[in-house]
Parts: structure tokens; sequence; C-alpha cells
């Protein structure tokens, strides 16, 4: 089982997971930590044993309504097991919480070998649809606080099974950057009583030379003080703080966008490994003692979307100096991203 | 000329640091952030064109004093410059500030191609001594508010330059994740009366599953919410804010711990690519108005280093759910490096 522990100087959760290593030579250069992907086989596809647990959720394939498009299954190798009562413990000075969640795997494409230019709108269209349907059964659990939607793409980005998936993460605690995140939009919105994610908006598209697309919901831009070259943010147009709120034709945009988006970078970075992430609020309060809480969220944030293209090498400098340094200006980013063909 | 950029909604600085890449193609799978090294020739020794600068501060070879042991010299590629003034400035909605810093690297080895297990002791006190006497040298410049000093071994941290270095940045703004240490930290104080780290150094002896080492004066374990497998903490017993203020016999000390530390990860993990971060309070307040910041820091904060050896994919995984998932507990961690042999 795993557990969740709390770091006392960085302030921050960290999941110890070891049903995912704990033994030593995992670690060595010659260990593998992803045992499920030998050649030949995917476990997640008709290529693999055929065993995969029974779907959550599922999305028939419109030509052939026998067969799904999309199944959303639970994480055989869960970083956090369902079952059992939350509780927090005290282990000397330190905090811990019981390692309860739901780690779910979003299988989005029956299709093996996918590359960022190979995705279809129909697609990334079952990805959003299943995302929003998982995000609000979870969020009907009352132990879950905040839940994390996001998919990893390509190796250089940690992918395990190399067959397209999603992940979804539900957690009893909050990240310390996502309650940095919403505790200063509040006080943005409680200074101005305007929302700061509509006010960079209306940055953005009246200075334009950050901006990559737009189309009638959504627009995507290279963030102003980006972390890492090519990072890209995706917004809703019209405020919005719950994604799951999200309606059909909406997420049509949405994947009409991200679609754009993926073809832009597949183009430009010779099908780069990436991380996509839906940047949610917790649904749920802080502190279990915190009244009206949606009311606090409902003007303040605004779901957006960030993509982390990995094409530079890690570097330990960033961790080792506590600052990002960034080689490439956004607008130069976005300057590249527009003038390359998306089709 | 660099610039530092504010993110809105994370709270965080940047360095937009254009010289260091820029070019569109140096982002594509076949291009190279770092024409320095090509093959056979180091810029950072006698392999080299030997064209390196004028050292700031230089440590004779006691064998032979006609050769030095260690050079600090400024990057040729700094991700900020020393010159001119600092300067914030609104773009927009947004904040930004003169990208003015110094970037010193301090190669501490005349040996080419050293690996984790081949430092002396000999060489890793000059490196903290090169550390102390330049971080007392650049406290003196007024514009520096925060000074990281950190060290990559290996391709894996993202060393640019093979031959073994460490680097020296100086800053005019903190960064978020050190404001949000030191005002725990003096928050804990204030409570308790008692430093936060001198605390988990008492927790830590007394429990003793995560300790790996101590001599006289340090104390070497894996922290209890490590977010990485195999992280390192090395604290001085001893309360202590200021590292600067350390004396010859305790970097005697600090270069017996960390040899140790190296030996144990190169043994076990067979000389893993990792960083050295010394965790450094800013030697000046936050807001240029605070009033007694060196008392403020003088109970509350203890220096300390942090070790991360790089050995598990990079996972696009935490950054997705902006959550660390550690799959091997530090309790495990630390006993594999108890057992193993540091000799």
């Amino acid at each position: 089982m795993s557990e969740l522990r709390f770091d006392p100087v960085r302030q921050k959760w960290t999941i110890i997971s070891q049903e995912r290593g704990g033994r030593r030579d995992v670690f060595l250069p010659s260990g593998n930590l992803s045992p499920r992907e030998k050649d030949g086989k995917c476990p997640f596809c008709d290529k693999g044993d055929g065993k995969l647990p029974r779907p959550i959720f599922a999305i028939p394939d419109k030509a052939e309504p026998s067969k799904n498009a999309l199944i959303v299954i639970p994480n055989k190798y869960p970083v956090m097991g369902i079952e059992g009562e939350f509780k927090r413990r005290l282990s000397g000075m330190f905090e811990s919480a019981s390692g309860i969640g739901a780690h779910e795997i979003i299988i989005d494409s029956p299709r093996h070998g996918l590359k960022l230019a190979d995705y279809t709108e129909a697609e990334l269209y079952n990805l959003f649809l299943a995302f929003k349907v998982r995000l609000e059964d979870l969020n009907k659990d009352i132990r879950f606080r905040y839940m994390a939607a996001f998919k990893n793409i390509g190796k250089e980005a940690g992918e395990k099974v190399s067959h397209s998936h999603a992940q979804l993460i539900a957690a009893t605690v909050i990240p310390e950057s996502v309650e940095k995140v919403i505790i200063n939009a509040d006080k943005y919105y409680r200074e101005k009583e305007r929302c700061l994610f509509c006010d960079i908006i209306s940055e953005e598209r009246g200075c334009k030379s950050r901006i990559i697309a737009e189309n009638y919901e959504y627009v995507s831009f290279c963030p102003y003080a980006s972390e890492f070259p090519f990072e890209t943010a995706i917004y809703p147009k019209k405020h919005e703080p719950v994604f799951s709120r999200i309606s059909d034709s909406s997420i049509t945009q949405l994947a009409d966008i991200v679609k754009d988006v993926f073809a832009r970078m597949a183009a430009l970075l010779d099908n780069p490994a990436l991380t996509l992430a839906l940047r949610l609020s917790p649904m749920k309060p802080f502190r279990p003692d915190t009244k009206g809480y949606l009311e606090y969220i409902e003007n303040s944030y605004h779901w957006h979307i960030e993509i982390k293209p990995v094409i530079t090498v890690r570097s330990g400098s960033a961790w080792g100096a506590g600052i990002n340094v960034n080689p490439l200006k956004p607008e130069d980013a976005a300057q590249y991203l527009r003038e390359v063909s998306s089709v």
C-alpha cells in the first residue's frame, strides 16, 4: 500500500508508492522500471495478451460499433489504491496519510504506434469526453479533493507503455503547486474583481506576439514567463472554473485546437514527446471546514490546458538553482509555431 | 541580454536567456545545445584550445604549485550578465526585470573524465572552499539577493561540458521555492522557538531508519518525504544559517561526508549522474524595506545540501499531476546506501 508523506521543509506532499519499484536492481542502469512491454507485445491492444480488466467507461467506435474507440480501465500498477479509509497520521514529527486514491488509464485509441502528428480530432474528442465523464464520477467520492488529468506522449515524456493513453489520478490531498495557484487567483479576484486568467487572455489577444492560434471558443499561446521552450497554454475564452461542465460542442472546439497545436509541434519539432495536463481546480475545500468553496473558485478560477514538449536535455540546473532557464523567448516560440503549417 | 519574467499564475520567476539558444534548429532532435565540446576537445582543460578567461579565483595545486587545482572563471555563456542596472518593468499586465546577475564556473579538478567514484576528499575540500570564497565576494554586490551554488555530474544531469565543474549564479530575485522555505522555517521558529532543521536532525538521529552516515559535524540521510529514489540530504549538526561562515576544519568534515555519499552512490548505482545543490538562505531581504533580515534568518534557517541522483527516466507525470511519485521508500534507500561499502 502506498503512502502520502508531507515534506515539512518544502511543504509538499509526495506519493511513496513502493509497488512500482522498491527492488534495488530496478534502479541500476541495466534495470527496467517497466516490465510490461516486451518486444512486439502491447498490454493495451490486440498485440498483447488481451487480458485487460473490464472497462470502467467505453466509447464505441462509430464505424464499427462492436469495437471500442476508447476505454477507461483501472491502472494495474496504481500509484494509489482505491480501497480503504483516508487517515492522517503522525510519524515522529512528520505527517503522513494513507495512500488512498484512484488511478485510471484512458486508452484513447485502438491504433497502435501513434505519433503526435497522427492524432485525429475524433480521438481527441473522445479523450476529453472521457476526462469529463470520469472526473464527474470520481468527484462523487467524498474522499477525493483533487484530480489530475494528463497525457504523456513518447518515451522521453516518461511513458512506460508506448500505446497511446492518458491518466487520471484522484487524490485525497491537494498538491502545493495547485493550492498556490488557487489562492493566488482568489487574491487577484478579491483585489480587482476580475479573473486573472480572463485578464491574461485579454492581454495576450491584445498584444498578439505570443498567440499561436484561436478558434471560436479557445486560444493557444506561449505563456509570457514560459519555463520551457515551446511551452503552450490553451485557455477557454469564456470564463469557466469547472472543466467537467464542458458542452459537447465545446469539446469539439477543444479537440480542434489541441489537434492544431499537436500538428504544429509535430511538424516543427519532428514529433516530439510531450505532456498535456488539464489544470483543474480542486472540487472540494483545502480544509474540511472551509465553507462556500464552490463560490470561492466560481469567479476566480479558470480551467486551462498546459502542454510541455520534451525537447531539451533534462538539466539538473533548474533543480540545483531553484529557477528555470528558458533558452527560447516565448514570442519566438509562438512565431515558429504560427508559421509552420498545421495541416 | 537575458530577462527575468514573473509568471502571474505560478508566481515564479523564469530566466529567459536567448543567448543560450533561440535558433529554431537547436531544438530539433538533430540539434545540439552544447556546441562547445567536440570530440577529443575539452574547453576546461589542456585538451581544449587553452583560451580560458583569467580566473576570478584559484587554488594552487599542493604538489605542483605552478599549476592550479581549482579555478573559478566567468561562464562564457552566462544565463545572466553582470553588467547593467537592475530594473523592474511592467510589460502590459506582466512584470519583468533586467537579467542582471553573475554566472561563474568552478573547474574543481584538472583531471579530465572524472566519474562519481573518482572525486577525492581534497577536490571536494577545494570545491566547498571556492563556494565559500565566491559566495562571500558576490554577496558584497548590493544588487544580488540570492545565490545558487550547485554541481551537475554526468550528461544525464544536464551537464553540457563533461569536464568536472560546478556553478554559481547570483540573482536579483529570489526563487519562489526558496522564499517559501524561508518563510515556512520562520513560521516554525516563531511557533516553537526551535529551528525546523535542527528538529529534523534530532528526529532522524533518533529513529535512525533514514540515516546513511554521520561524522563529527555532519549527518547524511534520505529525507522522510523524498521526491526521488535515493534523494539525499546532508545537514550540519550544529545550527548555522549562513554557509559562508564555515570554518576550514568544517570544510574538511563536509568533504569527508560528501565523498562518503558519492562513494556509496557510485558503488550502489554504478556511477550515476547527479546534481548536488547547496540550499542557501538569501542574504538580503525579500523586499527592499524589510528590516532586520539577518536576525530573521539567524534562528530559523539552517543551510544544508541536497543530492538528487538521476536514475529513473524523466516522467511527465509529476509535472502533469502536480505531485511526485517516488517508487522507493526512503527507509529502503537509506538501508541500501548504508549497507554498501563506501571505500
